[in-house]
């Protein structure tokens, strides 16, 4: 059952009681994994009560004090966002991100970030996903309670997993293997250091030209086989500016 | 707008913050219009808190005192059930009772009912219901919260009363300027001349190469401005290998 490698990741969580409301909500729908970054208080009673029964859930739960530290090991990150940001990035609805995490997680971890009651996703956190979901809802109101959002996601991945009319399944996609985000770390540190072998970063332009390459990267999304190809590249570089 | 005639009907409601949490679930989904029969504390302050931004719905709430008096006026009711009882009934699964729900509403008030957190829907109340919904869940435990449950139900009729859920919105997408065939071309030649430049490419794997990063960069689909800055670095790597 890959349904394990789906990871619920909330961040910073005010009220306890949405992560016990959470754990319940993945219990309900087959779901196990919950990582929680710096919530404010837990264990909490409140969490407890909510939870029902889903205590297992919540004891089992990780608790980091970065993202990082939560999805390094995914190779697939999608971020919940109430509305479109300034900047591009794929918006998917609940029912294709779930096919996708389902999808994917035959393979590994893969990350559902919520963010702040308040907030959502910071800008800087929702660059650090794939792609973008959106939950439907009136325009007069649609900012949805975290743990409801993630009831509904949920549901979309436990219908995808068990439903029968709506298996589209991305068979295509099913050989296909993607880096871990460590190894994408990993291979944008080499690209920023090649970058500045060869003169085109320097200190002065360097962090925007920066982001704009990681941005262009996270949505182009290579494949481990790409990604060993860049890094071919960039080496071959590298020697040709005599600095390897 | 039809949404209004849907009535979500909460029988004896134990916590008062699930009557708050149901509320905002329907306001999130276009819902209106809350019944109450005999709610154990109704209003309290925890309805208020969990309601969030939808407390004129609590305001607007019509607490009775019998399933009769909820759904008199009723043309359709559905009943909500974690496992089908020992009397035969219509099971609908929800995307279908919201489809229902939503076109019988045009004629007039239709009702969705919730039992009891502990007990569900009693055997009698059943009786009452033109069809039962169940919602999908893991069979070893099945039973979702009640405003987990009404979010759910709430979704889908929010998604069967506005189209396609696959609606992929990239709205943020329509002040990009994307290069020409032909820009992207003249960039492609350049890269393969870096690459050749680098040593990367060789006349022995060249062929194959240069089709997976053509391949990698179609699929990004890199904006025009990106594009430059591509070339940018192209530059600067052809100086470094003393080409240019």
């Amino acid at each position: 059952m890959s349904l394990e490698n789906i990871r619920i990741v909330m961040d910073q969580t005010y009220h306890p009681g949405n992560i016990g409301a959470a754990a319940r909500a993945m219990k309900n729908m087959g779901l196990s994994s919950l990582y929680l970054i710096n919530p404010r208080c837990f264990p909490d009673d409140e969490a407890t009560s909510r939870a029902a029964g889903a205590l297992d859930i919540l004891e089992n739960t990780t608790v980091v004090s970065s993202l990082d530290e939560a999805i390094e090991d995914c190779s697939l990150v999608i971020g919940t966002s109430a509305r479109s940001r300034s900047f591009p990035r794929p918006v998917l609805s609940a029912k294709d991100s779930a096919a996708k995490l389902a999808t994917e997680a035959n393979q590994g971890p893969v990350a559902l970030l919520f963010g702040r009651e308040r907030m959502g996703l910071e800008s800087k956190q929702l660059e650090r996903c794939h792609f973008h979901t959106e939950i439907p809802a009136n325009p007069d109101y649609p900012i949805l309670n975290v743990s409801s959002a993630i009831q509904i996601l949920c549901y979309e991945i436990w219908q995808y997993e068990n439903g029968e009319s709506l298996r589209v399944k991305e068979e295509s996609e099913e050989n296909v293997v993607y880096p871990s985000v460590k190894e994408v770390e990993l291979f944008n540190q080499h690209l920023e250091e090649t970058l500045r072998d060869t003169g085109f970063l320097n200190d002065i332009h360097q962090g925007e030209a920066m982001n704009r390459l990681i941005r262009l990267a996270n949505r182009v999304r290579p494949e481990q086989k790409e990604l060993r190809m860049l890094r071919g590249i960039l080496n071959s570089i590298q020697e040709v500016a005599g600095k390897k």
